[in-house]
């Protein structure tokens, strides 16, 4: 709330990156638990009750979908910060604008849920749920290239190579999201199958960066 | 979201275990806290407002069993941890999956809570709800043996005796709790008192583990 | 989930406090940020919404003051935490107990905030508000009694009349929130009045301990 | 909940700032996730449901808005607390004042988005929203004058010219808002521009202190 920085303060970065681990960890927390909210308990009583449990399949699928999701793109934020010791002023800002794609994805999980059963439907709230993944993945590459560039904000001790390496590792994620959400124009239960396939694919062993 | 695992990168475990701690806390804390959300304020007025208040107390007991469970975990989750000293990826993915029982929790319990008294639905609902402790019982054990296995993320000091002793002692849980829920089929109340029994059990000074 | 303790445990206390502070800092975060979605958006339109919004102040004063409870807990259990330096079992139990009174305290304010205008159901509505922070206060007693019991937790440097001194303070809240709760047999109005006055009270420099 | 301080206790600053960081890290965290809450899912089905989507954007744009605001004032917070090396009583309870003032943003934010079709409560929910930004960043300014008067609790490094600065660089924000609050009454669609415009603006590098 500052407009006129003061002016003996240092340009470079300088400030440490565990307030802001904790920060992130926090939201990603959060986020993560929120999604329960959107599982509804049935409105019906008797031996319906049963069948409507069964029925709503798609919000136990969405929750764990999403769960997954926001999960492996907690532990590449971790893998991520091992590597960076500094922060500055425009990296922070990034990093809120990246949690906010985070924060949303409640909102679109529960909308396809709400949704997947209506032929008509279901298109747009697919579209809005692989659009709020499109910008997830593109702000997580936005973060990953302002630190990493030119070793802005990284430890001495990271090589050029695990630099390139990662930076197209991680720009495979916004084309294989953007790839995945236009397939909801031929048909959303595609889409919703990549979307899933992704989250459990970057679970197993052996398919994430080992960067540390 | 890294399909590619830089070549260089080490191939063991290598990464502390504080910012898996501090997630974990938070989405235990954030689910613990949460049930209270599932306890609704009556609709109705004036002199039944007092005996509706009273009418919802499984709502109350569901948010004591639910948030004692939680806090028995967090405390095992605690002590499990001081013994732990890596992780590496394998072990951060189970445990987001083990975070996703937990986070899970606070739907069973309002689905309980809402149809005790209907004889038909309260069994379903006791069946989501033990099978969801079943899965959080069945997780807690993956990870711990996952992390004790030929001691592989553990402090060397960590003595194989009381690995062996921990390992019977937390199998238990998925035993119990599978027991519970088959029960059932009798009778969901034999079920619901066994949990809320367990809850206040490994509550009690020397029910749990001391491995510190 | 462990009811056999290894039997090369060590008996006594020996886990640093670090964890437990940031789980229920955690608890306290989201219970006191809680409070918010039970501020209800007025249902109505066109003249009468900025009616509406001035007729829920109830609302407003309910978040108000239970902000300001939890808030000066929360600088409590701060202080209280600058004394202790080790846990054990038992105690992290308590605090489970402790924290699952704290979690509750968004449903009684609720509660409260729906049903002032209601001349009948505005009684036990404060009972449960009242009686939630009767039991929130005795816990926190029996934390802190655990705790500094022969010094059982504590820093050696702590002073036998600080502990002294800080029981006989922690004591009065019980008694107060005890004699408060009662009074709203007689008039509801009387109760809240005290809860509010003692929120902003505790609030104020110099009414606090110093225990540092 | 103690009236009596120990008579030796120490009377100057002396609590260390870490468990405060955390502490409104954990609420700031939970009130920007919290946002999500209240964008809604469409109540319609086939055709209309992409209509409503889209007829809806107030939600989004107040979710944006409101989550960049809340991490423009982290990231102030952060900026702050790397010149502040003590806390004290007061200072406690002054920042729980101010969480008080962010913790309460979701309600506005739900508000403004709620109304903002319709031409007589839009003013009246405006005027709620820009209340609370002026509450916020007054109590932001009361930390700050506290915290840096007579260099009160702040490292004794920091330069006098560099509090100067920030004081008055921190003291815009109070002003901006109260004009752009007040001008509600002439048109609130110029408030909610000013709110969406000060919230961009200050994410912009160059645009916040770089004190560190």
């Amino acid at each position: 709330m500052d407009p006129e920085p003061p002016a003996e303060a240092p340009a470079g970065p300088s400030i440490d990156t565990a307030r802001l681990e904790t920060f992130a960890d926090g939201v990603m927390a959060i986020a993560i638990t929120l999604l329960i909210l959107e599982v509804r308990v049935p409105g019906v009583a008797g031996p319906r009750f049963g069948h409507a449990l069964i029925h709503q399949w798609p919000s136990y699928a969405g929750y764990a979908v999403s769960f997954l999701t926001i999960g492996v793109i907690w532990v590449n934020h971790h893998h991520m910060f091992k590597l960076i010791e500094r922060t500055n002023h425009a990296f922070l800002m990034m990093n809120v604008v990246f949690l906010m794609t985070i924060a949303f994805l409640p909102w679109p999980t529960a909308l396809v849920a709400s949704s997947i059963r209506d032929p008509v439907a279901r298109r747009p709230a697919t579209l809005a749920y692989g659009l709020t993944l499109v910008a997830l993945a593109v702000m997580f590459n936005v973060v990953w290239r302002y630190a990493s560039g030119r070793g802005r904000l990284l430890a001495p001790s990271v090589s050029p190579t695990l630099i390139a390496q990662s930076r197209r590792g991680y720009a495979v994620g916004p084309v294989v999201y953007s790839v995945a959400t236009l397939l909801a124009f031929t048909n959303p239960f595609i889409s919703l199958s990549i979307f899933a396939a992704l989250a459990v694919y970057w679970l197993l062993p052996g398919s994430g960066p080992r960067a540390s």
